[in-house]
């Protein structure tokens, strides 16, 4: 370290800053990814004739809820850690557009045990619509966090590939658009929203062939 | 490693230190910042006139607490995360300080229910009052901490700027007088007093002028 | 940095990304594991002739699913960990399959509640039945992670000692078959599935001779 | 990197090797330590004569058994740090017993209800049992945890000062024999026991003076 020049130094306090960053966003998406099993109660006061087998089929709605949620706050822990593969500097914009995607994040467990709870209930539409209107806005709010340190390479590694960078602006370009269409959806049928969400999350666990150039 | 001279490596092995209190604040702040959207309870028994629709406007008090809660919570993380850019060796007062404050920031979730569930019922000043009380109690500690830290730079970084520190040290001592202000709108109308509690969320999560100077 | 040779620099990302991974994943296994607590309910309701005293013992099925599955949680992370200790290189696929890993890990309270409630119930034998099934189902899931990581070395550290990488792979293998018998057991008898579930617990504790060469 | 010397690099492998295990033990501390608030349960169903303010005042059991367990929490975190500081080589066996020690450190949440909600009735001796034999249980794991670690210095630090060691392998021996006097203290009355408890707290949080040599 004590060879290193000034500049190489500063890059290493710029690592260090993000690093702190990335390791508070890991136990924020790690705690709500494992609070979303809270939301599967145990049954109880089970009747004669329907046994516990029964009740745990009769579970479905709560366990679907856990593995989409699950799959989506994974998939945003996993797009989060490639932004952040690309940004290296940090500011105090940063840590406030960072602390709003976390809000979001966290409040996932909520629309997920309203979902659990209605579904297959008169108000499952409302349900799906809260539930797709929150990861509408954690879209956008993905959005803000990478415009913002994009922007001019604001925060950027400075050997970013600016395809890789454009790539993804346009992947994530597309998440509000797509949200809104599952939250429109909810209107007709809380089942075809639910499918669009489940679609999506596929769409967004495959790596894109532009991601992949950025990453391999 | 090996070719290091014995500065560097106590420099070195001072970072170790400080970087595993930040581990685990932020492992305690990340934990504390997700808990609080277990307060906000999935309504049941809805009556049939006044639907889900209704009963999910109701809960604003708990959206509300909830959004304070996490900005307040965030906004310290930023903080605790700007102190130990500066703070860079650890003794024993310091881990007692800094669990003192731990303590603080995870009972948060306790008086974020009360508010809650009180906002808008008879003893709403009461709940009100507790809330700023708790902030009020963690901003003294932060003032603890950093004054011990900070104190004839005992623990600071040998290249900390002397500006810098002054801009904090002057910046942490208006806060505890601010807090204790929305303490006292408490007795007089809890809304004054959470109205003033986001005032004093946005004014710290501002960047100050002389903060910055300190960190880009 | 500066002086380091292009292969050097290569290692040093590789070592980045993983360690991203492992801290997202530790601390979702620390949550998963301290949860765990939370399923052991603080009795009320006491009759007049039994106290407290006996309903703390009357918990004892609480207890014991408590320690089986912080054992099993704890062993778990212990193989996580050995495992990442050969896996350098990170791709999206292992993000993929280390998420749904973590999934099956994040669910294990739910059985463990539903397994603490049960026990000497009429329902045992199905509890166990989904007790052990979890854990089938996470062993397949570990299976598919080191196939994954380990065919043709494609992710492994250069100098990954091929013996080890075999040793692992073997018992690896075994993981399934052997929770299919506590799975099988669970048929017959809950408290004999539950005796082999703690044998295998102890099984996988011990270090095996071939897993030692890879780590002494 | 490529200049160390091969036993640079064993040294380099070593410290990786116990810093995954002190971040897993910090997301555990962690989670456990914040988990505690969630015992403090917001009061309902208040009375017409006493109100919020009294409903509060009366929960100070729980605020108590809050503030000890997050001291004694604390301060074993803080103890556990120092033992990693000396503590620089991992095996199974270290795994295992701190896998122990943790489960341990998880179980307190649960003595911590227990005697917050019988404080004061007719039980609180019975509960001022289990809780100090909690405290005693996880004083032995301290023990056997260091026994392991530091016989013939076979895991320490190569450069760990004899004096520092066995100053810790001292005052842990304490460890056991004070908390039994806590425990016995409990069959004659909670309220000695407690108070006991908290002089134990404020002993531990104090650097012993041979400590200190060690640290500074």
């Amino acid at each position: 370290m004590s060879k290193r020049s000034p500049i190489a130094t500063q890059e290493t306090r710029d690592e260090k800053e993000t690093s702190r960053i990335e390791a508070f966003s890991d136990g924020v998406f790690a705690i709500a990814i494992t609070l979303l099993v809270l939301d599967i109660k145990v049954p109880h006061d089970l009747t004669e004739e329907a046994g516990l087998a029964q009740a745990l089929l009769h579970l479905w709605p709560a366990y679907l809820a856990f593995v989409i949620s699950f799959a989506f706050i994974g998939i945003m822990w996993i797009n989060h850690h490639k932004l952040f593969r690309l940004i290296r500097r940090s500011d105090h914009g940063l840590l406030l557009l960072n602390t709003l995607l976390l809000m979001g994040i966290t409040f996932v467990p909520f629309p997920t045990t309203l979902l659990a709870e209605n579904l297959q209930h008169p108000d499952q539409r409302l349900a799906a619509m809260v539930y797709s209107g929150i990861y509408e806005v954690i879209a956008i709010f993905f959005n803000l966090l990478w415009w913002y340190a994009s922007y001019k390479n604001r925060l950027l590694s400075k050997n970013a590939d600016p395809r890789a960078v454009r790539a993804i602006t346009w992947s994530y370009a597309c998440g509000p658009s797509l949200y809104l269409v599952a939250f429109g959806l909810a209107f007709v049928s809380a089942m075809a929203s639910l499918a669009f969400n489940v679609a999506l999350a596929v769409f967004f666990a495959l790596p894109l062939g532009l991601q992949r150039v950025s990453l391999d």
